[in-house]
């Protein structure tokens, strides 16, 4: 289970803060009972026939390929890729993502990364005509043909779309994909424990029983009234009353960077709207302490951090002694490194404390499938029901359309001439 | 050299913003002359012998290492891994990132991936005390001893520190490490065009003379009065003084990702202090469009852009033509991705205007070596002119101390007793 921890006597009493934690509770059945809510009981109603198809699957790919290139953009792949690596990377089947930009360098860079090696495709997009992923399946399916003919090529192309329509629903019936489900009832951004999430996972190695397990305990724990969830929603929203409005993820693990960037998303398109919303950035400890730190220490306070901290020590690299001690670490001689970064960020919470930056902490118990699975239902929840406290609606993203339309008019696009 | 754009009649006239700029070009003498300020003539007074001894070095580290494992944090690596970067990574000697964080998780996956290769070490710092680096160091120390004995490995550690004193270079001096010099009038986030950053650059591959040359001819567009600097500089003050206190770095080509973090540094170490500053943010589109782009879109209106574009194509990857047309992208068949990616750029700069987001232009002839010496040379000429504009010292960092000191007395540092 995930622990929360928040000191905002400045700002509020215990008496006012409790009264907003009670006002929001009924958030929870809103989020559930909304269009978009199909991610609150996901943990406990997921389709297993499909689950257990997607472990098959994921045997095969590790059976038959060196890679997985995935294509998709924003949840279609911010989510794999923050659980792959913040588990540490690939164990098996190693992952590859393609199709989230439209760089041709990019492109061509997977390319060169692929060679002649083996590799499957998982094209995950609902609709399959975004321009990004499409592009890019377009080019990948080509490679697998060109490699090992049509009907092979067809057999390691696994389709994540809609379960009913759309062009690479059809393209799949057509041609015979393994197809998994993009459900109707969860948005991108709250995909990952879904089918969209969680072929790429269980293909590199990770064991998605104990990432559902997690998500479904924690579940338990926030269903009835947001549990911490509701606390880390109100507080969010008690500092941006206070014009705090950036809030940065701080992470002392650098495998996290792709777990920032998914929270990025997660809160920044949930409540970024009507001209609110809290400004999501992030950072990666004690790295961006040399970077970011001094803007963070005495920059300009309109921020809060929200640290994000594993509780279990991970022994077995420790300061070697030297003879000598020219550098002056002779005092840490012996001491394990986790012990040193852990202590590097209680350091960073007290001394940005003191620099006037509110602080919140988010403690996973372990950096494992489990504690992950626990947390990214921990952040979905916080997220919708920040959102309703904020008075948005924390599930559609409508401002994502206005570059498209803009560059479909400029590439003439058949509908969309001026 | 490098272009800028800037529209900003909603915000200000035309004669105001000309003696708002007129008013800044004093600032360059001011930098000029600062004790920190020996990054606004290196292009052309840097030590040509050490250039010609990294040159060397870097051939030696080509011939004899699959890998540099570089030692630094903050400055100390953010440039170096953004140049590599940024030109599309190493084409020789691949370069691994230690001592930027204090994580055992990430320093074994160095290890993992040095396997039982062939390696050198850089280790850049100053002082040689800087807790990250000096664990880490201590660490690929003792693996080149223990691979290759004490001779060879003294012969496979690169120093790049103080000139005269400090841990490092007494270290180097008794070692006989060949060593470079951290320049004592430029400070770190200034640093990368010195060997701080050029040993790993060159090592890598990359044309430092191009380089060079890039920076030089920079400097001698912006040295009489910063040129276009000046006005990026009173651009990003103006819209501050109009609550604009987020910038975001735009850029359309993943592979500047660690660009936009060395950006974040220079910009954000530079004038987040005093309780001043703009809170420096990046995104990689059009991938974070689909993450970041409702926010930017439609949410809290005080956040401005500033979109990097390369102003050359790149030519070699199209649209494939598909006899079907089930994704509707028939109409980009043939065309290159590299156009799309630069419509893409277009539309979202409109888009985002549109949206009420004031957008700047930075732009560069090609992406290649001269030119990003170019743009790193245009970027600290403006950061310092920014600084000057904003009342604070751009070269100092005192918020980075905060954290060290209340770690050092939480780890009992021999000194730091409380």
């Amino acid at each position: 289970m995930i622990d929360f921890k928040a000191d905002l006597a400045k700002l509020i009493s215990v008496e006012d803060f409790q009264r907003r934690v009670d006002e929001a509770k009924p958030f929870v059945a809103r989020a559930q009972q909304d269009d978009f809510g199909g991610w609150v009981d996901l943990p406990i109603n997921y389709d297993k026939d499909e689950f257990a198809r997607i472990k098959k699957a994921a045997e095969r790919i590790q059976s038959d390929s060196d890679y997985l290139v995935c294509i998709g953009i924003g949840g279609s792949y911010l989510g794999h890729r923050a659980v792959i690596e913040a588990l540490g990377g690939a164990k098996k089947t190693k992952i590859l993502y393609a199709g989230n930009s439209l760089s041709p360098r990019e492109l061509q860079k997977v390319q060169r990364e692929l060679g002649d090696k083996d590799f499957s495709v998982n094209v995950i997009s609902k609709s399959g005509t975004t321009t990004e992923p499409a592009v890019a399946f377009r080019i990948f399916k080509q490679m697998l043909i060109d490699k090992y003919g049509e009907a092979e090529a067809a057999r390691r192309i696994y389709a994540t779309t809609d379960a009913n329509k759309g062009a690479l629903h059809d393209e799949a019936v057509a041609k015979g994909y393994e197809s998994f489900v993009v459900p109707d009832n969860i948005g991108g951004r709250y995909s990952v424990l879904t089918a969209v999430g969680l072929l790429a996972i269980a293909a590199a190695g990770v064991d998605i029983d104990a990432l559902m397990d997690g998500a479904e305990e924690e579940r338990a724990a926030l269903i009835s009234d947001g549990g911490l969830a509701t606390e880390y929603a109100v507080a969010r929203n008690i500092l941006l009353e206070s014009d705090y409005n950036i809030e940065i993820l701080a992470n002392f693990e650098p495998q996290f960077m792709y777990f920032n960037e998914w929270w990025k998303q997660l809160f920044g398109e949930s409540e970024g709207k009507d001209h609110k919303g809290i400004f999501p950035a992030s950072v990666i400890d004690s790295t961006d302490l040399h970077s970011m730190g001094q803007y963070i220490q005495e920059g300009r306070r309109n921020l809060f951090e929200t640290f994000v901290e594993v509780k279990e020590e991970y022994d077995g690299v420790t300061v070697p002694e030297l003879a000598e001690n020219l550098d002056g670490l002779k005092y840490l001689e012996g001491k394990e490194m986790d012990y040193v970064n852990k202590t590097a960020n209680a350091a960073t919470r007290e001394a940005h404390t003191a620099g006037g930056v509110p602080v919140l902490e988010v403690l996973m118990p372990k950096l494992d499938e489990r504690s992950l699975g626990a947390l990214i239902y921990f952040f979905e929840m916080s997220c919708a029901l920040s959102g309703f406290c904020l008075g948005v609606n924390p599930f559609n993203q409508p401002g994502v359309e206005a570059y498209k339309t803009r560059m479909f008019e400029l590439l003439g696009k058949p509908g969309y001439e001026k």
